[in-house]
């Protein structure tokens, strides 16, 4: 991963601050950063800031970033001869391990578009049908159509079955979409393939003509554009399905071209995802491979350029991708990636976001994945915070059983996944709390508020919120943990609730720079409530989440010394004799300051 | 790093064993690994070991090792639905990021002399002379002889004076460093060079003549091996002197192949290290240096094949070489100098131990170097435990005041450094509390017991001791932070004290299995003790570390339920009624038990 660094040619600087209050007298602030993998202090200066209270403090140094990241943390030392030490994951008095240092990038970064984002995710079969179902029209390979009546399919959540939704069918809901708030749609992949869920590829050359073909998503993105909506798709670079035309050739003609495209054995036998072997994985050692996905005319580009002119590609499986055994080409193909993304997109308009269940953060260095689905540092722990303790859903490929966890592990989560990572990548990764992977928020964020507590979350931590489809009315998963049910569009649906609201309520916050550039800060965590800052020099949005009935809290916090707020946008906010007043309306109160 | 391991072709298995007294409930014992960067759960079954005590459960699963090293953390899941994970740093409820998992190698091991060895390090100018002092044979370099009169020493700490130590004299003194229980030397580099600590090499092609030359350097190696003794040299891979016929080549004719061995901006100015300009920095992209390096005939290899076979060697800033701003070539440079090593030995005898005084795990993976000096993960908790308030020594290129840290702090410091790199790399690594870069014991470790607390803790921590010559004297550093003062052979020193009847008795544990393969497992942590276990299947080795006048603690620890230790080595260790009893002898209490 060093490496990559080194493509950039940028050698530059990048001014960071320090803020206090009432501090014990300060010998010397120091900013410790890697020079050539060796600590280098830098001093830093007191500065004044305008609008500070009694008591602030504010220093500030200027860093040089060599390639994209740099590494830092703050060193004061104090009068009285100690020292403390604040990096990502809080203040030490000892020294620590770099890993946990605050990392920041220099390019590498998002478009605006992106940064504001509400994302829809789209799981394409369950969603919207424009077509008309027949026994004509049912591929071969289903076991038949499934109804949108949730207790029907609950009989049948196999793979194979269809409910039929298509690309045109979604096109006809796009007001219903953008009504609720959402700007961008991020859809699970559109080739053919020989699953519901499609992530079994025939072929990259052409969008699934059962589902309109590419004539259909170049007029579902065209439609989206023309509202100012953008449009992610969802590309598996690991592994084809079984019946893609490469392994076809690859598996009948060992002398082809497409047969060192995969992972062979000795007995013929072929590698795949996890052990499926309808998913045979590919094999980055074979530069015709690389050419045709990530080359000029290959697939990563045809999507992003004319006519399909799509706004990114969220790619599967990210973590194992060009992984094998001893073979670890993961370095080299997430770059191809990037690249390609960039030759199509010379306006840094587009994004390119990595599957990632799991730590991503030694994996994404932002300049090749840009963010990733923050499942590690942001859906387990609202899931560990908000589940029932009763149910037990379980998490991908995890054996890890969760139960209700108080507030402060909710916190140490967060920090110590986004520690692992740059603050750039951590803003631009998804913040979901659920996925077509995963159960829904009805079987998992059922505080009493729950639903409205995790959403609340998703739309103002660093990060770029992901809702998928039908969470809007609270469609429960079937089974406990198959989320993949048809959207209930002829029927008024009997759970729905009013988070439709909510969700066109917390959209508005996405443009606040406060959420989308401030930086963020832990003001009051208990068992059952989590109140955080998002902060800029000239604006606050504070955020209190609450999991349990309490009706508000009081949070003695010095750095809000400055009177009442300029807006309350959920539950109650005041300011009383230097405390914060919180009054949580369905568990969640927010409030904002212009400094 | 990453693409390192697949230069090894080895698959294999692990077993892992976890111990629990008398846990709640258990459901699930499993190990969680990385699979192509993809967690994977492994089942742990249960197991019947001989000789447990009431309440003691055992499991174990065998865990599949791709490449060199890998990552595994136990999951535990109870009855009652909770979970738990225990990793390298410690027990977690929620989920943790995978760069603390426990770390294991197969392969990459140190040879069985190494993990036994109590290394002596000498700066060789300041140890022994056999040569005369006269006007005739002082460099031309040199400002001028200095005294082994410690009061004259400290008007002139600079880098040019002699004392005129030599390769002979360390030879007419292997009795008496042998007679201190060290069965190693590692000596400061022996190349001409233009100063007295020699880190400004101006060939690698032989010893300096001042120092006896080859001839010197091979008698003293022979000398060594002839009572059973190990010698360790000292190599700048990151840069050379000034003067170094490369350079000197490189500066002077710009069209020469040494050109490239540098760095050279637009001005002809040159990079060098940290900005000293005595100190080029080379630059590997040169594949004619790297031959001149790490081939056949290269450096490397030459003073570790015959006539010369040393046993190993430390090299110097080993952190930044090959890194230079955008250059990342250190991943080759390692792996390079790694191969150069194993060519040269075959049979695996030999080391490779990193300079790195800083977080060293992200950078060594046992595959390359094989160890570091510890300084991170062992000499700064130490200080921090063991200085006074008043006085403040500096350590190497930080800010970092010291200040006496309660024990906790010390543990956790331990473990976060420790967490960072594999088990293997942990246990090669030099414990050593001074250096010749640092100030002495004496002035570091100051309580009432510090140098035997100290001592003891480098000699049975995960590690292999290092002492710095004259440590055993109890020498003082000059003005505060200047170690390198000469050895005072002619007189009775005043500050001499019974550390070398310590050391001695130091030594023999290094022989315990429970010391050498042992893991390490915290007993009991306060303010001012530390008592830690290593224990293998048959031994158990309890070492308590006190930094204050205690007398003794009482220790109620489950796992130590089985009566008195077979043998008391320091201070006096009784278990009366499940509770240990410690009484400290000059601040340290060492028991063992055969099991």
């Amino acid at each position: 991963m060093y490496a990559d660094t080194s493509a950039s040619a940028e050698t530059n600087t990048i001014k960071v601050q320090l803020r206090a209050i009432n501090p014990r007298p300060v010998q010397t602030v120091a900013v410790r950063i890697l020079d050539d993998a060796e600590p280098k202090h830098i001093e830093a200066r007191p500065i004044t800031k305008p609008n500070t209270v009694a008591g602030e403090y504010w220093w500030e140094a200027e860093i040089p970033v060599v390639g994209l990241t740099q590494h830092y943390r703050w060193h004061i030392g104090f009068t009285d001869k100690t020292t403390l030490w604040l990096n990502a994951l809080g203040e030490f008095k000892r020294t620590a391990p770099d890993h946990a240092d605050f990392k920041i990038q220099v390019g590498g970064t998002v478009p605006q578009w992106y940064s504001q984002a509400r994302i829809y995710q789209i799981f394409i079969d369950r969603f919207a049908r424009r077509q008309t179902l027949s026994t004509q029209n049912l591929p071969q390979w289903s076991t038949g159509w499934i109804s949108d009546n949730i207790s029907e399919f609950a009989e049948g959540p196999g793979q194979r079955n269809l409910y039929g939704g298509d690309l045109w069918g979604i096109i006809d809901k796009l007001d219903y979409i953008q009504g609720l708030g959402f700007d961008t749609l991020y859809l699970t992949p559109f080739f053919e393939a020989r699953t519901n869920h499609r992530y079994d590829a025939r072929t990259f050359w052409r969008v699934d003509p059962f589902l309109g073909g590419d004539e259909a998503l170049i007029a579902l993105i065209e439609a989206c554009h023309a509202r100012g909506m953008k449009f992610i798709g969802d590309l598996t670079t690991n592994h084809t399905g079984l019946s893609h035309e490469w392994f076809e050739k690859a598996s009948t003609d060992p002398t082809s071209i497409e047969r060192d495209f995969y992972y062979w054995d000795e007995n013929g036998d072929y590698a795949c995802w996890l052990g499926v072997k309808n998913l045979p994985k590919l094999n980055y050692n074979s530069a015709e491979l690389r050419r045709r996905m990530f080359g000029e005319s290959g697939v990563v580009r045809r999507y992003l350029e004319p006519p399909f002119n799509m706004d990114g590609w969220r790619i599967d499986v990210a973590n194992m991708t060009g992984r094998y055994q001893h073979d670890n080409l993961y370095p080299e193909v997430s770059l191809l990636t990037r690249q390609a993304v960039e030759a199509a997109d010379p306006a840094g308009q587009k994004v390119l976001i990595a599957e990632h269940c799991h730590d991503f953060g030694p994996d994404i260095k932002g300049n090749t994945w840009q963010g990733a689905m923050n499942y590690a540092g942001f859906t387990r722990p609202f899931w560990d915070w908000l589940c029932p303790e009763t149910v037990v859903p379980r998490f991908l490929g995890t054996l890890a059983d969760l139960h209700s966890l108080p507030g402060s592990e909710v916190v140490d989560t967060i920090d110590a996944f986004g520690a692992e990572t740059t603050w750039q990548v951590r803003q631009a990764s998804y913040n979901l709390v659920s996925s077509h992977d995963t159960p829904r928020i009805f079987d998992t964020l059922v505080g009493p508020y729950g639903a409205f507590v995790g959403l609340a979350a998703a739309y103002t931590l660093p990060g770029v919120p992901m809702v998928l489809y039908g969470e809007e009315l609270l469609l429960p998963s079937v089974n406990g943990d198959n989320c993949r049910v048809p959207m209930p569009w002829d029927e008024a649906f009997a759970g729905a609730t009013d988070l439709a609201d909510w969700l066109r309520s917390l959209a508005a916050l996405r443009f606040l720079p406060a959420v989308t550039e401030g930086g963020l800060r832990w003001v009051y965590v208990s068992d059952d409530v989590i109140v955080f800052a998002r902060e800029t020099a000239s604006q606050r949005l504070l955020v209190g989440l609450c999991r349990d009935m309490t009706a508000g809290v009081s949070v003695n916090d010095e750095l809000l010394s400055f009177g009442n707020p300029t807006q309350v946008l959920a539950g109650q906010v005041t300011v009383v004799a230097g405390e914060l007043q919180l009054e949580f309306a369905n568990g969640v109160a927010i409030a904002q300051w212009e400094l």
